[in-house]
């Protein structure tokens, strides 16, 4: 029997629940409904515009053969009615009904349903500062706000900027400014790293010195106090705690929350961050309610605990879900493990799953094992350095995460990606050590840098290995004239003679070929410190010593690669 | 107890394993031992040596930090024993010896091992025909092949090459004359497709049309019959059934062969095409000698049939289980699903598993999806088509194979690797639909290939959709005056009218957006062929016609995008 659909949002995951339940029930009716002038657009599209990268703001609201997904596309291809700039006042459960107010007339209208959607998205948290309603402070909340921030920049009135927040959106904003437009930017993000909460702190520290490479200043561990101005208009400064940065555009993207007003008006449950319930199959409290996208809470597969993960590509998933149920299908959606990547200049981010830090604060024993290899044949001319974090459980060795950073974007993504199809099946990190990967020179190393992953892995939970990483070393080292430390460089003389020259109480080079002749100059009752430029050399050495009982050696993780990388000074 | 191990073979898989089981027992003593005089080079670098893309033959040889895997490398930094240009001559089974031939003195010798290791590796087929000992006829034997060719390009000498063999090395081969020296360069195979048996034939003749329009020449079902000289020294000529073409290069590259003549004699197992049988521990039939690399048959996960995979990549990985049961260790290869990568000039193709034609061979009831669209979120400006070919089973919908074209090969390889780590638990084909992979505009689309791989399985599956490739397509239209066909185009007018007005009787156009308003001007009792640029239209307006009661209602898959890639002319 022909019903009747309400869908309360427009934009990803809105359409495209209409889009498929039309398609498996084409004589029902479908009613969109969008505050907004534009529905269907890509909202991960927004810092791509403002850098010029998309030329024109309806690029994003066009299908890939160039088709404007608007009203009337909505009309006339998927036979869904659409109604624009049009507000839901509240929701009747009992009688099945939607209170609609038509925003430039004020005209109000009751719609009844068969079954509804939520689809109501999320709105940029904005500071609790004074100042925020300043001209040239910014939240990223639509297409609309992007076009005003790049028309500020294209009239060449934004000098300096400030990005509140070095999160997703703050990170490629700031890439925005600073790379396409030139702008001096400056970070500013609270907590003690940049990507909180989504990256390990070594690989974080990576990233942030490729950053200042290209000319942005992070201040960590700061917040803004106040947004100032010269003409009580436009934003001239940023007042923080000890000092105040001048800036003409400031971009606070501190993260988002979900919209739930109407839903919580309507009785539905709601957690306690205000995200809309839902059960695997996207259903609310209500039956006759489904709800996705940036509104609900999601289930981590890892965790097994709610997670509000707002991200474009699982709304479009979801979307795809809540059509077929609406069609009295039972497609699941069983959770997430929350992938995603980021392109940061020229270098690349991205992971999937548990950070190290993230699975102790979920109550996992884990550990974390880093990589750093090219991710080509090492004789091949055109390649670039992967660097790879594996997070794992220590007592059954399930893996539980992967992050990294790599000049070739789509390689890393690769890796990622299929960490992310494994993950689900809570799979053993050793098992890493047979993927049958693909191999051709131009395309991948010979044992592929996941294959690599296992190995170590496997080395560490069979204890024949112990690595530390960056910040480990970088705390013995500051520490050497206190401990009973032997820093042993297992790289060639040529290599190791810089630093040994420069240390010679304290840096130790003994060549990893030379090292089974040579253990008589090791010293006993001393913990060893192995380093080379990858830890490739120094794991081997690490064989040799334990092999002639010297039992307290740890190596360096991708050697002085991560060191000079994650801006450890020797 | 410490032991002697003696490895013959010390390429990839001999080298490797000997490391491997060193760091396990360091006090046992290793013996490697070798016909040529380089060891441990990479195999699969030598086209791109002759390319020029590595400049020195050592390059191959060498580690990632620089050093030489030579002789001296191995004693000193392994503490493994080498005996290059040595033969082994007989295996004594019963007396755990080896007979070995020094080649330059001709000094026997024999040696008393505990455990053997066979890594005999593969030598190329040469063709049964006159002339294969001319100068300028050459296999891809190893690196000392390899700089024969190189100095003879770099002479000045090759106005013309030929190349017999369209497999992976036949490829690269092509693409190292044709590229880096601009040598014309025809490839014969004998096949009626180029890399037979590892890609499906739509996406041979895509990737065989991007090589043509760089200048390389095909013939296919063609074999060469002689090679011709004309000083009786230099080969001149190759000489096919109907024709002859002038060729002062000629490489041969059809295959490789197991080295497997000591096994034999030795009275182990060996199978029907001559490869050394092992179980999943890389055991021989004799339980103190393992093999392993190109030397062996393994077993293929898919079909559980044995299978003859020689790859480099594969060899890695078997060397360090083979270490790991040298050392007492219970290390399993559980098999293979023939995962593989070519760069063919500026594309790169890749696969894993089987192809549909390969599936059907196994006998499976098998059919495939082909899914072409950009791998990126269409509004960003660097982008490339990224062409799929999912193979399944049609009852159980289990997946078998992926194959693909892209001009983003690491993007290719990413999404080949995530279905290879997933093939060998035989997932069904719709859990594609809820992989959860990394997004973001720079990397890849909103709705990832994969995902819309699984959701268009999932839709032939539930008999939602039927598609046709572009040979099926290809034999309709040659039809199209006989049958009871009607050709419909669901692009936009603009799109579409070129073709309409070429073909006015045979080619029809209805935007699929107003399809469903002109229903009246589709035809009854026809078989309903439909088209777009990619496919995502042609679906729509399918899904259309069959709520409208078409019921013979047929996509081109991957619409004009396959066609024209496949040389299909309209």
């Amino acid at each position: 029997m022909p019903q009747h659909i309400v869908i309360i949002g427009a934009v990803a995951l809105g359409s495209k629940a209409a889009a498929r339940f039309k398609r498996l029930e084409p004589d029902s009716r479908v009613t969109l409904v969008d505050r907004g002038k534009l529905i269907a657009y890509s909202g991960c599209g927004i810092p791509y515009y403002v850098s010029g990268e998309v030329n024109e703001e309806r690029e994003l609201q066009s299908t890939a053969f160039h088709m404007l997904r608007d009203t009337e596309f909505f009309r006339k291809t998927k036979g869904v009615d659409v109604r624009i700039e049009t507000e839901a006042l509240a929701i009747d459960r009992k009688n099945r009904t939607v209170n609609l107010r038509h925003l430039p007339t004020g005209n109000e209208e009751i719609l009844a349903y068969d079954q509804l959607v939520l689809a109501t998205g999320s709105t940029p948290f904005q500071l609790r500062v004074p100042g925020t309603a300043l001209q040239g402070v910014h939240t990223i909340q639509d297409p609309e706000s992007a076009r005003q921030i790049r028309s500020r920049i294209a009239g060449g009135k934004v000098k300096r900027a400030v990005v509140i927040g070095a999160g997703f959106i703050g990170m490629e904003m700031a890439v925005a400014l600073a790379d396409l437009w030139d702008v001096p930017t400056t970070v500013i993000e609270y907590r003690d790293q940049i990507l909180p909460g989504v990256i390990g702190n070594n690989l974080a520290r990576m990233a942030q010195r490729r950053m200042e490479q290209k000319g942005i200043t992070f201040l960590l561990g700061e917040q803004a106090k106040a947004f100032e101005s010269d003409d009580q208009t436009h934003v001239a400064r940023v007042a923080m705690e000890t000092t105040t940065l001048p800036a003409d555009l400031v971009i606070v993207a501190v993260g988002v929350r979900p919209n739930s007003a109407l839903a919580r008006q309507a009785g539905l449950e709601v957690s306690e961050r205000g995200a809309v319930q839902v059960d695997e199959y996207l259903r609310t409290s209500d039956p006759h309610i489904f709800a996705g996208g940036d509104c609900v809470d999601l289930r981590h597969l890892l965790t097994d605990m709610p997670v509000y993960l707002p991200m474009g590509s699982l709304a479009n998933r979801q979307g795809r879900i809540i059509g077929d149920n609406l069609a009295g299908g039972r497609s699941k959606f069983s959770g997430v493990t929350g992938s995603w990547c980021v392109k940061l200049f020229d270098l690349a981010a991205a992971g999937t799953g548990l950070t190290l830090q993230g699975a102790k604060n979920a109550g996992f024993n884990a550990l974390s094992v880093h990589v750093s290899q090219l991710d080509r044949a090492h004789f091949f001319p055109e390649k670039g350095l992967m660097s790879l974090e594996l997070v794992i459980e220590r007592d059954t060795g399930r893996m539980l995460g992967l992050q990294g950073l790599a000049d070739m974007g789509d390689a890393l993504v690769g890796k990622v990606n299929v960490v992310a199809a494994l993950l689900p099946s809570a799979p053993n990190a050793r098992m890493l050590s047979s993927l049958e990967m693909a191999y051709s020179p131009p395309f991948s190393a010979a044992l592929d840098i996941l294959n690599v992953l296992g190995n170590v892995a496997d080395n560490i939970l069979a204890n024949r290995y112990r690595g530390i990483h960056a910040d480990d070393f970088a705390a013995m080292w500051k520490e050497r004239e206190h401990n009973d430390l032997f820093f042993l460089d297992c790289r060639e003389t040529l290599e190791a003679e810089k630093y040994a020259h420069a240390h010679p109480e304290f840096w130790h080079n003994i060549p990893q070929g030379e090292l089974a002749e040579r253990l008589k100059d090791i010293p006993e009752n001393h913990r060893l410190v192995l380093i080379c430029n990858t830890g490739a050399r120094a794991y081997e050495a690490l064989v040799t010593l334990n092999n002639a009982n010297f039992n307290d050696v740890v190596c360096v993780e991708g050697g002085m690669t991560a060191l000079t990388a994650a801006g450890v000074q020797v």
